[in-house]
């Protein structure tokens, strides 16, 4: 059975040593009090619950899946998920992040990213029942009225209600202007300004489950005359159970599971077909602009997706790493290292170091890059400076598709190899490993394909700008460079760092110039574009890792000797990835697009 | 659900349009009268086999999996597979590539390999029944006592019997010196030169179940006082049921399934846990050999891993395009290219392209390199030129790890990117694409893992014999190069292949020199470098395939377009990942080895 160890040495680096956040709390009026005791109390006792509550309940919740039943619709979340969620809501945990005027903490998104982290690292399924509820919080705190808002946040802050997205139908999910769900206005006298919505909806996380008392769908329709296209999309908040004006549950709203959906992997989470039979819905932000509210919850559940996958890379890790310590096979090819045993710990042949550090590269730097911008979420949300607002914003809009699409590719990558580690017995359950594998897949595709963050990434932020978020991130990695270009230690990551920060902006500019010319120039380079940026992340944030560890090379501390192996690692056997992915970006759309679509 | 039509058309063109395999036949005298009708007659019908009778078993079978009665130790394969078997039985399949002399048809390895990839196409989990009686049917062909022939082969080669291999212990896989399994011998006055095995071994695929009358166990085990180690390992054939002299089947002999594995895949095979108590074997080929005489399985099990590979990634390719030229799903960027639709089938999109592209390069580069490879097994074992055998054997042993290594790497890749083109419905279980991700995952872990692939070609294969074996491969590339190095339409193919060569040479040289000094070099090279040399591989293939296909340029012929099309696309788009790997490969063993174990 896998396990699990919240890594709160290396969150305490990343938060307190690479980033200082509580400097930058200091500057945030709602959580200048955030001092390092306080993060780290919570980080511990939130790790604590991921370890011992919902960890345990992962592979079993897999094994057992979710249930449906047909007669009262109701579905039952695998045993044991319904004590936990009723620990985490006694704990506290879902109000973390929220607004203090519904009952909430107000503690900083940079805490709750680094708590979802941990719980996602436990249990993925598990998680996203309080994650979509987040996701419909923040989309209700934003654009519900001040009536909704009473009614419901204080209930999705407590987590005593959840919450869902319902987007997709069978027909359509990234181009969701093809919806056909309806909303009609309510023709009963005692019209409460509600809608009747009707239609079918797929793929709804947490849509139906036992779980919580009620569940706030928000559903996106379309109004009766709507214009066609994305701009004709209305967002709705469709509670379960209807709430009287006093907060008690009414009438059961015809909004139905009528299927669960058999998946790859995240099997504890109910993936539910919702059927709306004249749901009575209302009406969240102006009519057809629907979309835009719904992508405040689209861009929180994009980090927060690429938290599930860091996590995920997480927990690998760790498990891959006891076990290649652990398990006997073969000698060393210089000579036995455990010559007392009847072989050597299969941690002594380079390729499983190899597929060891890519994980755990993938994993450090992942944590560096999504604390970073949560600690720009906060700064956007709560910063008195007008620049610093506005520049937060720009690198959280850049970074967005990165940590989605960045991390979650890194996860599948590195998911598979700490199965490989395993071998034979990696692919069977018993281990957990192909579980982590299953489940990290799905990362990929939902809340906006890889693709999909790709296109968001070049097309929309570098290319749409001119490259002004762009040059934000640049400048961070320049002032990187010239602060530590003298500094003859750090040559060894500032060199390939600057050098590939010229190779991303000759290249930004040479596809905008494609571009121009030819708008399939974009889709073609995309992808490829995407990871190539992904590394200049990432190789910024490990020099800066590997500028701290140097600073305690001598003190023989072994966190800070293996922080600086690791960074080494990445530079020397991950980065140079973006050689081939340079040539292939630059390759062009010709080599795609020449063949007929009957040729396939 | 998913659907499957068997490749013929490029079937034929890898046979008699590019390899032209019927003149190699005619200079082998067991084959000198395989006409190319009868090779395509023989496809057609196995194409309709697997289409029509296997392939409908997939879904089912995943779904239903395997059970064991645990009182009688029997084991159930999915409904429908033992009818299917029975009509395979029936046809005659498992005795086509069979010596006459045991009632096999005798046809060339290569035929037998085109009906394994489109077996595996249609229903991995199915075909690896007979695929692993074949690796038995060829271990004791090679290896057997005439009684042992005798006894068994003309079963094994009708299929009535099936085989397995049986070499792993909880303990040891990578490492078979491990084992503790033991035979003694039978001190029953009877004594019929048997042994009595005892012991456990594990991952034993269809080690038992309903398909056949009897199971015929090749079971690795240590004689008394056998040396310690690798050398000390004997090879014993254990039937189910013992068998009589004139051939009934006796008492069932005490080697049992203990338990079924529950694995993120192949469902519909039953992966045993096998218990020997003393269960009656004989030796097969001499004492402390074994594991000499279980290569002969191994490396043809090798090929046939690659085989199921490529049978997996030609159907996710299959369903993935057909997928793409029906939903439809956003405008394309260059403007409506279906204005009478609400939106264009999304194969008008660059990156769905590059994903069936990669799919597809890799299917039908795939598909050259294992002809090519089985043809070079002919000619090993039936050709009358010394010479010719001697090249044949060389190359052969060079390609295996190629074949199983880059092919089952390339189906990961490329039925997770066929599964990402069905959005979120690729990962429900209903369409079929997530399950040939689960299926294709094991094909890098069994018969030996990718690593070790990569280090039996590095350091055995390459550096083993200084080069000499890919100097020979070398030479085809040459005179490829020197035929075509004036054809100026050729240039574009003929330039980068001619640029990997050199970089393949120099990059062996290098880790020959640094493997003197330090032998971890090898292996922190050899999974970077197994995949330079597989591209090089397939740009020897992919030009010789874009060669034959300018012959036809004029002619219109759509197969021929597609096909220099999927050229293009695999030099611009594939084969410059080989440019991030040569530098993975020379940046060495340190980033590997610096960290201390206990770090990680």
């Amino acid at each position: 059975m896998a396990h699990y160890t919240p890594p709160l040495r290396d969150m305490q680096f990343v938060l307190h040593e690479l980033l200082r956040v509580t400097d930058t709390f200091k500057t945030l009026p709602p959580h200048a009090e955030v001092d390092i005791e306080t993060v780290n109390a919570v980080l511990e006792e939130g790790g604590k619950f991921a370890r011992e509550v919902i960890a345990p309940l992962n592979q079993s919740g897999d094994a057992e899946g979710c249930t449906l039943d047909r007669d009262t619709h109701e579905v039952k979340a695998p045993g044991g998920f319904q004590a936990a969620y009723a620990q985490y809501v006694e704990g506290g945990w879902p109000s973390l992040g929220c607004d203090l005027a519904y009952g909430g903490q107000g503690l900083p998104v940079t805490l709750n990213q680094c708590l979802y982290e941990m719980l996602n690292s436990a249990n993925q399924a598990w998680t996203m029942y309080p994650g979509l509820t987040h996701g419909a919080y923040e989309c209700l705190h934003a654009h519900g009225t001040p009536e909704q808002q009473q009614t419901y946040l204080p209930k999705l802050t407590s987590g005593e209600w959840t919450g869902t997205m319902c987007l997709t139908e069978a027909h359509c999910g990234t181009d969701l202007g093809l919806l056909r769900t309806k909303a009609e206005p309510s023709l009963d006298p005692s019209a409460d300004g509600s809608f009747l919505i009707t239609g079918n909806k797929i793929f709804i996380s947490a849509g139906e489950h036992d779980l919580a008392a009620n569940i706030i769908h928000l559903v996106l329709a379309r109004l009766p005359e709507a214009p066609l296209g994305s701009k004709g999309i209305s967002l709705f908040v469709v509670p379960k159970f209807l709430v009287a004006a006093d907060g008690s549950l009414g009438a059961r709203n015809p909004i139905f599971c009528g299927a669960l959906e058999h998946k790859m992997g995240i099997h504890g989470n109910a993936t539910c077909q919702m059927n709306l039979d004249g749901a009575r819905g209302w009406l969240v932000g102006p009519p057809h602009k629907g979309l835009n509210a719904m992508f405040v919850m689209m861009n929180a559940a994009r980090l927060g997706v690429g938290m599930q996958s860091l996590g995920l890379t997480e927990v690998a890790y760790q498990n891959a790493a006891a076990y290649a310590k652990d398990r006997l096979q073969m000698r060393s090819l210089t000579g036995p290292k455990a010559p007392d045993k009847p072989a050597d710990p299969i941690i002594v042949h380079p390729d499983v170091r190899k597929m060891l550090l890519t994980a755990r590269a993938y994993a450090e730097g992942g944590r560096a890059l999504a604390v970073f911008t949560a600690l720009l979420i906060d700064q956007e949300l709560s910063s008195t400076d007008k620049t610093v607002k506005q520049d937060a914003a720009d690198l959280v809009a850049l970074l967005t598709p990165i940590v989605k699409a960045f991390l979650t590719d890194n996860a599948w990558i590195a998911t598979s190899h700490c199965m490989q580690v395993f071998g034979g017995h990696g692919y069977v359950r018993e281990w957990g490993m192909e579980q982590f594998v299953r489940d990290a897949r799905i990362n990929m595709t939902y809340e906006g394909t890889n693709t999909i963050q790709s296109l968001d990434l070049l097309g929309r932020k570098v290319l749409g700008d001119n490259g002004k978020k762009l040059k934000k991130f640049g400048a961070l990695v320049q002032q990187l460079i010239d602060d530590e270009g003298v500094n003859e230690a750090m040559s060894e990551f500032i060199n390939p760092l600057a050098d590939l920060g010229d190779k991303v902006t000759k290249l930004s500019t040479e596809l905008g110039m494609k571009a121009f010319g030819n708008p399939d120039e974009v889709g073609a380079a995309a992808v490829d574009y995407l990871r190539v940026v992904g590394h200049l992340v990432f190789a910024y944030f490990w020099a800066r890792m590997a500028r701290v560890a140097l600073n305690h090379a001598d003190n023989g501390d072994p966190f800070y000797r293996a922080k600086l192996a690791t960074a080494r690692f990445y530079f020397a056997k991950l980065l140079p990835e973006t050689a081939g992915l340079i040539r292939t970006a630059r390759a062009g759309a010709k080599p795609l697009m020449d063949m007929d679509a009957s040729l396939f």
